[in-house]
Order: structure tokens, then sequence, then C-alpha cells
């Protein structure tokens, strides 16, 4: 039986375009001899809709598209499809999250997500029932142990803090079948790669039974999904794979064994693929802006963010914009037309001096006998902001934000100023990775792409003369390992103290940081996530609150006090 | 027995505070002579504290804290407190979202919630095991049907989108109770009253037993509790109430039954008080500015927001600042004066004639030959909203926004200019439903508060010549209908011409603005909810999307003529 492999890439909500392109590549795949071709979790709708999936409307939608989806399968071949189906028990959520197997002339045999993620950025939760149970589905005589995603996550060596009291593979195994096939929506994060072969590996050897898992790619705004699609041999050796971050349609054959060569994975290639995916991906799905516009500080943060954009969308549609003021450094220019000539994309200098003259002026009578502060730092940043915005509407460009991990979980940023922007392509990427992924374009290219004062000189805000970051931030490798610890493992203050061996009130002030910031990253935009645990829908903090550290460390020790006397 | 309701307002995240005043008001309690005080749903750390579940080091603090308030429980008293408390069972999410009854030197009885919403504002699976079964706590021989919020809402009388397989107050009525008592944490919405009422008074009449009700109070962010507790009788009729809107500690006798005089509430009484309390809270709990800002335009929508202002913070907390543009009204300066005096707060005039031609001569090389439109109309909203935050930064005070619910769903607003702000008053409130405020905040003060030229004259944003909101938007009474079948009755297109008689192209010309609208009301500020579905973190629609109506509809015809041919 030749199976294939659709690595596909969605587009959220598009029902009628994702059915039309489903259509297209089983007619692709049948053309190849193929028997059943598998597409990916929710692949008519894309992974997530969100909140359309309350809308009956769009329901009833989806539900077309099935039904046109399955009226075109072509004679002979199965097509195993992903979509939120009605939950036909009125009790419970509404919707299931199905699998579907269409066969031309055949009634359809749905099956059932049983494990749904509700945590980080999942909800699925909101919108589906688990299934109580799943049965293999049957094609040409074979046993198909359908299951979606999650459902097998459910592993002992790899468990988080998602554990669940049922095992969707184990039950199916159960039953008997004849190969376990994974629709997938799984996003890419570093080190998902391995994770998912350390698992897959494990069930093979465990049930000797082949396992195929078929992964969605593309980006859809914050989420990056990297495909990596496989077959697995009934020993666990890799059989087929496909290319990650990019659509493909694989093929294997069950009868002819094949190995394929494990595909060796670097964590800043990895990490530059990613970013290099997710903003073509938006600009283009969203297809409202053909360009887009970064502004450019002379800085490492807006050379990365340039020089990934011309990798996703090429030289002719990216521009550059240096905004000059009279704290500005040289080099804030001259790195920034550097930086342009060797990315070949159009560059203007626009000093935003007149505009700072022009507000400070109309605040006279306020500001009168204040000294210099935040006030005015803010009004340089959000004077280039309305400058960069204008061109934006002017020309139909989207603004790239360029503010990295670091300085977004600190606050270090201006609301409204480099803030403002329709996709912050670095909000999940800490400052020191941001070096990596510099020397990695740097090396890719051969050449200087990111000019090497840009790299090598201190960072800086340039609000301020003489500014440094290092005067208002701990030194980066200091502050990311607190913050990856705090945010991404979630360490507190006792713990990342005993770790790192920097006192408790040091500790404290940074995450007291990040905690007070909350308000700001509310309204960021949305940023490419690319960690275990990135800013936006995966973290979920409140923004009017008040956790006393000190108070509770205080009421803490009273109580050990106590219990000890 | 006497049980005191305390209807307590909880900061989110802050257990040493919550729990001091929870001791205090334990004392308090006891010295009227309460058996048993009964505190809402999480009373300890407050409705929602979101992701910080996810800290460990944040629950060992509430352990912490109940571990607290229990060694301060009066003697002979017992008390009912709502906190997340630790599964015990390894398997499942790690907490459960618990009731605690603890009396002095007694060991804490505790059962937990086991209907868990996971919709709109809610994500309580995202943390919380669902408890498999509660049992009644026992307190001085008396039987406690203990339960919390979602755990009463289950009645097919009142059944939306949230149905479960299990009805906790029935299955306790089952065991045996002489008290029905249910912790809340349920927010406002118009409506929310009644439909309380109507649900307690069918399970008092059902089961036969009284039912007590102590809900939050306060406003976490985007949500305002509006207390409303209450003691029904075994008949359902009202024995005892708290006040809506405001901290409460109130007292009933189970031995000798009173009767309550049902409260009246008026729609938008209601909704002004709603937006009142939301507006002081968010400042208040966050305590990092003391006073607030308004830039004033003249319009209704700026004028109801000062209003309320002043009216949750007083007028020295509150001022305004008219920002004449050339396209400004005669009467943007002078109404805004006049609410200005009526009002009695700060109020200064800051003309942005010099800003805007800075930015469009910084801006004339590249502009030039282009046509005025939507670039130069941002530049005069992004040049007040930089002026507004730098006296915001400068004074430590925080912008409060003024657009509504009509204009947020459309898009009519500007990214960076008029929605740069801390908080969203009027965010989930009708332009309709403004006027209908304007008209009581005036009628209330019997005296002319918001001037009748502001609530006459015709909405216009005022950023071109002669410009008025109906050259680009429908009238409000047709537009208001329309989003709100759209958003919070779900509609769609199809429906929604039925129902009113608008055709299908129109209809759907709205609901694309309001999709395609997403992305800015992602980077809004936080609103105040006060409907059944607002935007925020209720709706969360995605931004990278493509909902295509017209190819839909084609699609579903073409596969209708399929059908009957």
């Amino acid at each position: 039986m030749i199976i294939a492999l659709a690595q596909f890439n969605p587009i959220v909500g598009d029902v009628t375009g994702n059915a039309a392109r489903t259509i297209e590549w089983m007619e692709r795949a049948a053309e190849e001899g193929t028997d059943l071709i598998v597409f990916p979790e929710l692949s008519v709708v894309g992974y997530s809709p969100h909140d359309l999936l309350d809308n009956t409307a769009f329901i009833d939608a989806v539900e077309s598209a099935v039904r046109h989806i399955h009226a075109h399968v072509p004679e002979g071949m199965g097509a195993i499809i992903g979509a939120p189906m009605r939950n036909p028990d009125p009790v419970g959520k509404k919707l299931l999250n199905a699998a579907l197997l269409l066969e031309a002339g055949q009634p359809v045999q749905m099956t059932a997500k049983m494990l749904l993620p509700t945590y980080d950025v999942y909800d699925e939760y909101r919108y589906f029932e688990p299934a109580e149970r799943q049965e293999p589905l049957l094609f040409k005589g074979v046993r198909l142990g359908v299951h979606i995603c999650e459902d097998m996550w459910n592993l002992e060596e790899y468990a988080t803090y998602h554990m669940y009291d049922r095992n969707p593979v184990a039950e199916l195994v159960k039953q008997g079948v004849d190969l376990l096939i994974n629709l997938s929506a799984s996003p890419y994060a570093h080190n998902r790669h391995d994770v998912r072969t350390g698992i897959i590996t494990i069930l093979c050897k465990r049930h000797g039974v082949p396992f195929l898992m078929i992964n969605q790619v593309g980006a859809n705004t914050e989420l990056i999904f990297d495909g990596d699609s496989r077959v697995h041999a009934a020993d666990g050796t890799l059989a087929a794979c496909a290319p990650s971050f990019e659509e493909a349609l694989i093929y294997w054959d069950t009868q002819a064994p094949e190995s394929c060569r494990v595909p060796q994975h670097d964590r800043i290639a990895d990490l530059h693929d990613a970013l290099v995916l997710g903003i073509r991906e938006y600009v283009d799905k969203t297809a409202v802006f053909d360009d887009v516009v970064i502004g450019l500080s002379g800085g490492i943060d807006s050379a990365v963010t340039a020089a990934l954009a011309v990798e996703a969308l090429g030289p002719n549609r990216v521009s550059g914009i240096t905004m000059p003021s009279v704290h500005s450094s040289e080099g804030s220019v001259s790195d920034s037309e550097a930086l342009a000539r060797n990315l070949g994309i159009a560059f203007h200098e626009l000093p935003i001096r007149a505009a700072v003259d022009a507000f400070e002026n109309i605040l006279k009578p306020l500001f009168a006998g204040t000294p210099f502060g935040i006030a005015e730092e803010n009004i340089q940043a959000r004077s280039r902001g309305v400058l960069l915005m204008a061109i934006a509407n002017k020309f139909s460009r989207m603004v790239l934000t360029t503010g990295n991990k670091s300085e977004l979980a600190m606050g270090y940023a201006t609301l409204y100023g480099d803030m403002s922007g329709g996709l912050a392509v670095l909000a999940d990427v800490f400052k020191m990775d941001v070096y990596a992924l510099a020397h990695h374009i740097n090396g890719r290219a051969a050449s200087e792409r990111i000019p090497s004062s840009t790299i090598e000189k201190p960072p800086s805000a340039e609000l301020r003369p003489d500014q440094k970051d290092e005067d208002s931030l701990p030194p980066y490798p200091v502050l990311d390992d607190i913050l990856r610890r705090y945010i991404e493992e979630r360490q507190d203050e006792e713990v990342i103290s005993a770790a790192t061996g920097h006192d408790r009130s040091f500790i404290r002030s940074i995450l007291d940081a990040v905690d007070r910031n909350e308000y700001k990253r509310k309204q960021a935009p949305p940023g490419l996530r690319v960690s275990v645990k990135g800013f936006g829908s995966g973290r979920r903090m409140p923004i009017v609150v008040r956790v006393n550290r000190a108070a509770i460390e205080q009421m803490m020790n009273e109580l050990n006090e106590e219990a000890q006397a």
C-alpha cells in the first residue's frame, strides 16, 4: 500500500481555499498511485480557528467543505483529513476534534481526539468534548490506529504538566492495529524534533507497530508549524521523513521498507528557519500588505530583523528607515546604511529632531521646570513610531517590530514607540540568541550581511546622552539565564537564587520587573513563538495583580518559626 | 446560627494582603456573634490569578496563607474560604478549585469545584482538575452543601453553551443537606442579577433547602464583580441580600427568618455603577498612578469617559486635554472646556498643528505627490497619543482611552493614536448606550454635566474637513444592532440579514470589517467588560485568518444544487 503524507499548510478559517487545495493534493497523489493520503489535524480549518469555532455558520461551512472534499476523493483512494465536527451527544462541548476517513461512495469513518491540550497556547477544551474512546478505522482490510496529536503525548518519559488518565495509543493497540497514524498540529519549539522522535521510537518498540505522524507546516500568527512529518518502522527506525519548515507531499510504500537518513537539527539554524517562515507566512496569509518597513537603529535587533525579513520576502519587499535624534551615535546612521547596502533594501534617513522639538514646545507650558526624563525619552521613541506607521499607512506596508524577549520581559521598550507594528519578529528570542542569529546569518551568507560594528558595539537605546543598556539592565548573559529560568522553566526567586548564586533581592528585582510590565506586553503586537514558553497567548498573566514577594517571604518565615516553636 | 456573608474584594495575587483582610473580617464577624463566615470563590488569590497558578512558589505561598488564616479563625467560629489547592491525585491537572472550612484547632474540611467553566473569559480547565464528587461539610451538626460558582449553573432552564453531564447541587441534596452554600466569582453583565435569582429560586423550590450565594466584588483588569450576594429561604424568597458593586459584610440568622426587599436593577444605572467601579479598581489596585488624564474631543465618548472617571476618582484626580488640529470644529475646544468646567477637572489646550507640520515636513521627500489620506489622518491621532502619553509619563498619570464598542468592532480608531492608554473604559459599550449613559449621568446630577451640544452634535473623528462618522459607518442604531447580533449573539450573515431585513452584502461588509480589524483589538488596552461577550480575553479570534463568506456561500449553493440534482 502506498501512503502519502500531506505536510499541508492550511490558512486558518479558509475552508473553501483549504478544501480546494486538499482536492488538488489528492489528485496529485492519485497520479502517483497512492492508496491513502493523510492530512494533518484540523487540516480543513487550520490550527487554531479559536472562537470561529463558536460560530454556527462557520461549522456549517466546515461540514459543507467536508462534503465537498468527500465528493472529490479519487476513485479507489482513501483520504484522512482533520476537521471540527459536531458532537452528536447533546451534553458536553458542541464539537469534536475529528479525523475523517473519506472514500468515494462510502460512508465517512470518523474518530476523534481524546486528550485535549488546555495549557500554554492550547485551548482545546474550550471548544471540544474529549472522545470517550477510539476504534481503529478500516481501509482496504488494514486496521489503522488513527489518533490526533496530544493523544500520543501521554508518555511518562516525556510528561511535563499535562498528565492524563487515558492512553489512546495503548488502547488502540489493544484492539489490534496494523499501523498507527497521528494527525498533528504540533508547533515548532527548540528540541521538539528530538522529542517527537523519542516518543515515537518508544511507541514503536513498545507496540511493534509502524507509526506515521503527519504534521501541519506554515505559521498562523504566533504559532510556527515545522512539519517534521515522518514514518517510523515497527522497530522504531525512520522509514520516511519530510523536510522541516516547508510544504511537502511524500510517499511511503508499506511493502518496500526503506530507511531515511535522520535529519540533523541545529538549534540556531532551526530558529532562523522558523523566524523566516513566520515572517513570510504572516505577510502572505494576511494578504493586506505586500511589503514591510523596519526602523533601523544601527543595533543588533533591527539588523537581524531586517536580515530575516529579506530572507523571507526578498530585498524588494523590505525597506529600512533610520531616524536619528540628537542622542543618536554616528554609528546609528552609518551602520544602518551599511546594513541596508549589504541587504540590498531601500533605505531612507528621516531625522526626528523637528518633531521632537515641536512636541517639547507644545508641552513647554506644562513641563516647564521639570528635568529631562522618561517622558522626553519616550517622545523620541514615539516620534519614530509615528513616522514608521505613516510610511506603512501611506504605502500599504506593515511595520515589523524589532524588540527581543529580554527587553520585552523587562519592559525595556516604549509602548506606541518601538513597540508599534504588526509583527514582533524577535519577541521570543533572548538577546544572546539574537547575537547567535547574527553570526549564523553572516556565516550562511559567507559575507558580512550584518555589519561587524553592529555586532560589536555595546547595546544602547540611545534615548539620552551616552545611554547603555547595561546602565539599566544586568549584563545579558546573566539576565537571559534568569529570565529563561523564570519564564520558561517556571522557577521562582528562591530556586533561581540558589541555582545562579545571585542574591534573592537581585533576583526579586528582575522578577518584579517582569511582572510589572505585563501591561506593556498586553498591547504588544503578536510575536513569533519559538520557545516552550513565549509571551502572548501561551502565557496569560494578570495585569492588575500584586505579588508581594517580600511579604510572602516574611509570612512563610513566621509560619516556619511558629511550627518549630 | 448566625452566618456572615463576606462580600469581599481580594487583589489578584496578593495572598498576604488578602489573608490579612480575611483575618480582619473574621474578627469583625466574631464581634457580632457569628458562627460561620463565608468568603467567595478563590478569596485568597482573587479571580483570576491566571498563569500565576502555574508557579509552584505561588502555590506554596497560597498554602502558607491558608495555614495563616486557619491559625487566626476565632475560637468557636467557622470560616469557609476559597483557594487553589494541590490535587492529591498525581494524574490530571495539578490543582483543585477548592472551598475550605476552617475551625480553630480542627482539621481542614475541603471540597472542590466539579464544573469548570472553560469558555468566554474562563480558563479553569487550564489549571484545575474537576472534583469527582462533593460531600456535605459538617459544621456544628449542620450539613452544608458547599459548592462553587459554575456548580450551580447546570440548569436546563438557563443552559447556554456550557452543558455538563453532572449536577453537583442535586448530588449534594441527595446526600442530605440543611443549607446550600455557593462560593462565587461571578462577573457582572447585564441581566446577571435576574439570572442568578431565577436559578436560585428554582433550586430552592426544587430541593426545599435554603441557598446562600456569596460573590466576589470589585474589579480585576477587565472583569467587574458586582457582588449581589444573597440568601434565599427554602421557599425561594429572598431572606438577605448585599448591595451591588461594593464590599459588604452582612449577617443572616438561620433561626430568625426575615425577608429582604428585592433590589431593583436598571440596566443603564448598573452599567454606570459597573464602569465607575471598574475605573476606580484599575487605578487603585495597580497603585502605580494616582491620577488619570483623558483626551477630550468635544464628543460624547470622551465626555462620558471623563464624567465616569470623576465619579470613580474625584475631580482632583482627573485632567482633560483638548488637542485641536486644523480640522477640529470650534465646538471641539469649547465643548471640552464646558465639560471640564462642569466636572471641575483640570483642563489644558494643546494645539497639535506644530507637531503635525513637523511630521509632514519630515515625510515630504517620501510623500511628495501623494494625496491626503489615512496616513495624514493617523498622524493627527498619533500626535495626540504622543502628547497624552508624555503628560502621563511626566506626571505619573494613566491615560484612559475613550473608544466605544461600535468603533472598536469596526476598527474606527487609530492604533497608537486614540487607542493609546492603560484602560479602555467604554470598550464594551455600544455607541447608543454611550448616549444612554450621558443622559443617565446628567439626570443623576440634576444638572448638565455633559454639555447638551456634545450630546446633540453628529459624531465625528474630525481628522479631515467636514468628516462625519456616518460617512464611513452605518447609522449607529442600525450598526449597534448588527454588531450585537454578530458579537454577542453569535449570529452570522444569513441569520442577521433575515432578522434585520438588510441585504446580505451589506451585513457581510460589516462582519468582514469586524473580522479584519482583529489586529487592532489585539493591541488595544484592556477594556472593562460589561456584556456577555466583550472584546478581550472572552473573545479569542485568530488574527491571521481568511473567512471568505462569498466563496462559502457559493460552495454551499453548489452542494445544495448537486444534492437536488
